[in-house]
């Protein structure tokens, strides 16, 4: 007696931590698409780019992206040499965790802000304080390091890509230097494959010691439309795959999925206030408002964070 | 009868086209020393990052860099757009082929060439246009497409280093776009892995595709002290081995070199007029006078192409 053959499922066990469902579904089938050799939509290992935004994507980013938190932590410790700070916004607004003020001082107060914490010192030096703060620093609703934080399910695609022949990268309007100080431990990514935002830097020497100083100066901010701009000078190759969750992400996923061939974009949807948090078309720095109106409209795959994934955080009971 | 043990040369066979001497000698002790594992100088792989400079270090760049040639070729083909060129410097000097002309117009003549030739299409316009001169055009003294005129010797330390581990970058003035359409067939490493000067490029939607389009605005020039400036913005990591052949390449020499744990810094001087071409202390865009004074007292690695490379190009016999 003979069974019939079974066709296996070539994603059979992959992406646990997804539900059942069209979003893993289009994830698996994209794979199978592209790494099946003589099939018509064919990629060569060279060209499996797959770009990752990361706050909101890869790790959570409420109740405001974690660098932020980072940031007003530096704003408080520096308080001692700079007195003044007290009376002077956007610090105040910080120093009494007055985030309704702070908002009202908007890009410009975030930046003066980055650079009064974020600039003055060596590369050296900057890298162990904010290795100090991933190290030390807890969530304010989960008592969790923030490395702890990163999604499960978005860790399972990471995997399942790279395990396919991909290369991942992050594309993110965070601090190129800031995430590099954790992405190769929690995400597998090395340093020379994260593309954010940076500050000038100037070589000197410093008793007898070639440094990196930084400048309290903007070099490139990496969001919405220079995403795009962002990953051409980095990577020098269209991705195939984006994935990201805001509309900052919005011409990330236009510009990927806008090429030839087959072509993956993917927007996660916070809807699970429960799990984690849930916000969309208000929500300041990471609005989905047009993504989720066009999304579904380009073929994107629109995940719902309450019904595609079974597990959010890594420390969830499976 | 028992022959004594024989300590095998790590390295034989490794670098054939380089002279048994202490160039070569130092690029096997390097790699051997920091691919040992338990020794005091081993490196992890993550870690095992080199960078060269490409212009007179993986390639020729007599007599003028290749992608200057590649620019005064562009200016000939847009003159008949351009009829004003014939009495404007630096387009006069590029059509009359006066190198003197040239020059005197310095660095804000190349770069207003650069601008009128390399900005005003999109990205993937550029790519078509820079990889139909690579495939055609030819060197003036070697009839030879410029691909050809890599350094062998070159091409094996790349590979050598590939095969212990290290992850190879090219960290150059040259433009990140033109070196890309070659680097990936000539030098085995792809596009992400490409350091280079750029200009600005724009995020736009042309009858519905989104494209880049490339704008007459320096975005960063990959020379000197901003080399450093490059790697860490681009790579992230401070690299562990360092290959130039010019000031241009100091800093980035002595920033590499200024590290701790086992550190490489090797540069090539170009004194073989015979199979290529000789030039150090007077050559304009590729000057070696600094390096050629203080790379022996750094304890840097300096390369006579005349008496350590067997063979300088792939085509010579072997």
């Amino acid at each position: 007696m003979t069974a019939p053959a079974m066709k296996p499922d070539p994603g059979a066990g992959a992406l646990p931590s997804w539900s059942d469902g069209p979003a893993r579904q289009s994830i698996l089938d994209f794979v199978s698409r592209v790494t099946t050799e003589g099939g018509p939509e064919f990629v060569p290992v060279l060209e499996r780019i797959a770009v990752f935004d990361n706050d909101g994507t890869l790790w959570a980013e409420r109740p405001f992206p974690f660098q932020g938190l980072f940031v007003f932590d530096r704003v408080r410790a520096l308080l001692p040499e700079h007195p003044e700070w007290k009376d002077q916004q956007p610090f105040k607004a910080v120093l009494e965790n007055d985030m309704k003020a702070l908002a009202a001082t908007g890009m410009a107060g975030l930046v003066t802000l980055v650079m009064a914490t974020h600039a003055g010192m060596t590369t050296e030096e900057f890298d162990r304080l904010a290795k100090d703060w991933i190290a030390t620093a807890r969530h304010p609703k989960f008592q969790r390091l923030f490395t702890e934080l990163a999604y499960q399910p978005m860790l399972e695609v990471l995997n399942y890509l790279r395990a396919n022949g991909f290369k991942t990268f992050v594309v993110s309007g965070g601090g190129v230097e800031f995430m590099r100080t954790f992405s190769e431990r929690i995400y597998g990514i090395p340093p020379d494959q994260i593309v954010g935002s940076s500050i000038v830097t100037k070589y000197e020497i410093r008793d007898g010691k070639p440094v990196l100083v930084r400048q309290p100066k903007l070099n490139f901010y990496d969001d919405k439309e220079d995403k795009p701009v962002g990953i051409n000078v980095f990577i020098g190759r269209r991705p195939i795959a984006a994935f990201g969750n805001s509309d900052g992400d919005f011409a990330m996923l236009e510009w990927v999925t806008g090429g030839t061939g087959a072509r993956f974009g993917l927007i996660v949807h916070h809807d699970d206030a429960a799990r984690e948090f849930a916000y969309d078309r208000e929500a300041g720095l990471a609005t989905l408002d047009r993504g989720l109106d066009e999304g579904p409209k380009r073929g994107w795959t629109m995940v719902s964070v309450k019904n595609d994934w079974k597990r959010v955080f890594p420390f969830e009971a499976e």
